[in-house]
């Protein structure tokens, strides 16, 4: 510690705050554990034109907060999104109805801010994604699970609970649903499930929030529309270009109809969106957004299909994986009873990094079994070779894969 | 309203909330409002010419969330504020001490977050910067005024409050202060000044909290070292490129310890800022900061001289102005008594933009009689001309500036 390191008002820190942050690690050689993306299809050099070409013609505009437009975000960007969401996801909006974030995080912090309290209930699905999870419960929020199944969330048993939750008097704040390539499950939820989905929540006066982050990175035939687009009066909507562009560049969106929206925007200090995140975005993306995902969704299958042979290489039965309809997340399910957060410190010792299901679950227990992968930044053979490294220290620590069959032969431990 | 205007979950929203947006208004011709830049200062080749750059060497590190670094931001950028803040403002920090913010909004909210719980005291400057007033009555806290004189905060009356409050078992969480050419007030600290209230913070121990945004834009001599470089186990800073650069990027800084600093990282939950913004920023300042910030502080003095020569033709002896020694505004007082808020809505329907006092003042009816106008916006004509305006909608809505002198004389109205 140096002299500055000590600092003389430690004792004024509010309760209740997380535990501080250590200084950061060393990067993962093996790196499954964060959504980033393939580093080969960042479009380099279509971001750079659209710099230059951006710049020369509205650089001026830098010198006025939120370039002098509407709080809303950046016009040209507001065009972009509603435009893909009518046309991607069945969406009828305009531009006035979009809210550029500076990520999807940002438009989850808004969404609780403008509905939460203390004390209230939501429901999330069963297995989730993390940043929702550490979020509410720093807002001291009641968290009700909704049980998933391969078809997205289980109808029937929601009906269940909203009704349990009604007779107590309690009803939720918002459902929160990732209905199109779920975080971390992968699957896509139903057009009939949708429309139960939203029947239920009508009749229990309940909101549904839904997160859209994954849903331009579908193979394969289309998702069932969103449900925003089933019922706007009842859906606020979020989505990101984390994603399908960059995490770096830190751009999300939010659609909600104006008397939510004018609220929302009362609670959005922050002076703006990052300028050059959005311009640049909004310049390369109007023009190329449908062929560069294309192009990225092809190579994410290719990366899980290397990954799926890997795990069925590796763990046989083991695990149970099920094959994504898109995104860059496979979901392993080990035996009930495992917990797998014994793997954690063999995987950073052995340089995998990866997501045990606990963060990612309401109840950590129901998600110690599982793991989270990501495919999308590895290369092909940090894959295969991760995947390998991820099944010798799941043995060693674990016991399982067993050394039988496919595995034992070819690659003895 | 159009039938997705009506939403079924507004019974549903938190209590408290502060009032929605309305849809923004047109620009006005005249805008003294907001602390917005000179146009023509942006640096718009050089921005270009950095993107070119940057993005062809460090491109696909856009993949990755926070560009793969530190979560305190990107490390170039932070290697130049350090740089900065040793050359320029007496600091002896490493860029580990550095952590880049969304705007130095960001970084009021990190400190309040870590410090502030509701119906905690904290200390502000009898006038300071509207948007911290606004979070801490949204969080509830009780804020107290340092009262200013032209040499900044009167440490002798500051003394006796603080010792009045200790009386009252009351220990303020911090001292929020901008010392180095205060908002609104334009004027600068001493050296003596700082050092008794630093000398107070400590017997009293209560951490200080400065607001450097404007240290930079200085004419004349050197400021006084900041409150940072005198005490860095009490103090933390926060700055900004704003003022310097561009509001429309989101980039602000805030100084710490680690011990402080590791504890406002796990508050900073916003998948880090901005990676554009950050890197073309950081590619274009480490060569060009000193020449860029003397080019703009130049041309906003020219427009200081022609504001300050067209209120003294406009307003004679009717208002008392300070000349600031930098930055972007001037804060004119008129006589006690005078309600300038009346001039709101006659400023509005002439194209006049410009703030009254009050939401820049701890005591918003000490704040009335006062006008913050921002020079660095409008162009020199716009200025005069705005100034214009503004006194004869003035003199027909508050018979202030009598029609006496120069002004009678020149331009009858």
């Amino acid at each position: 510690m140096t002299a500055t390191d000590k600092i003389v008002y430690a004792d004024a820190f509010a309760a209740g705050l997380p535990a501080p942050k250590p200084k950061g690690g060393s990067p993962s050689r093996y790196n499954f554990g964060v959504g980033h993306n393939d580093r080969e299809t960042i479009p380099v050099d279509g971001l750079s034109a659209a710099a230059v070409s951006v710049l020369a013609r509205e650089g001026q505009s830098l010198a006025v907060y939120v370039l002098g437009g509407s709080p809303l975000g950046y016009a040209p960007l507001r065009e972009m999104v509603a435009d893909k969401l009518r046309r991607r996801r069945g969406l009828d909006v305009t531009s006035d109805e979009i809210l550029i974030t500076s990520g999807s995080m940002q438009g989850i912090d808004l969404v609780n801010e403008l509905l939460l309290q203390r004390g209230d209930v939501v429901i999330v699905e069963q297995f989730s994604y993390v940043a929702v999870f550490a979020r509410l419960r720093r807002r001291g929020v009641d968290i009700v699970a909704a049980p998933l199944d391969e078809g997205g969330i289980d109808t029937g048993r929601l009906g269940q609970i909203l009704s349990e939750l009604a007779a107590q008097g309690r009803r939720p704040k918002y459902i929160f649903t990732i209905p199109t390539i779920q975080n971390p499950t992968g699957t896509i939820m139903g057009l009939e499930r949708r429309r139960q989905l939203i029947a239920l929540a009508r009749e229990h006066h309940v909101p549904i929030f839904e997160d859209e982050c994954y849903a331009d990175l579908l193979w394969g035939e289309d998702a069932p529309p969103s449900l925003y687009a089933m019922a706007p009066d009842l859906v606020i909507q979020i989505g990101s270009f984390s994603k399908t562009l960059s995490p770096a560049l830190r751009l999300g969106y939010l659609v909600a109809p104006w008397q939510a929206m004018s609220q929302i925007l009362a609670l959005k200090t922050d002076g703006g969106t990052g300028a050059l995140d959005q311009m640049v975005a909004a310049e390369f993306l109007k023009e190329h957004f449908d062929s560069h995902v294309a192009r990225l969704s092809g190579m994410l299958r290719e990366k899980l299909d290397v990954m799926m042979e890997a795990i069925d290489r590796e763990f046989g039965s083991a695990v149970t994986v099920l094959r994504p309809d898109g995104g860059m997340y496979a979901w392993l399910r080990f035996p009930d009873g495992v917990d797998l957060r014994a793997l954690t410190q063999p995987g950073n010792e052995a340089g995998v990094a990866f997501n045990v299901g606990c963060d990612w679950a309401v109840d950590p227990d129901e998600g110690q079994n599982h793991i989270r992968l990501c495919f999308g930044y590895p290369t092909k053979e940090e894959i295969k070779e991760g995947i390998e490294v991820l099944a010798r220290i799941c043995f060693e620590t674990l016991g399982i894969p067993e050394r039988s069959g496919n595995r034992a032969n070819r690659n003895p431990v």
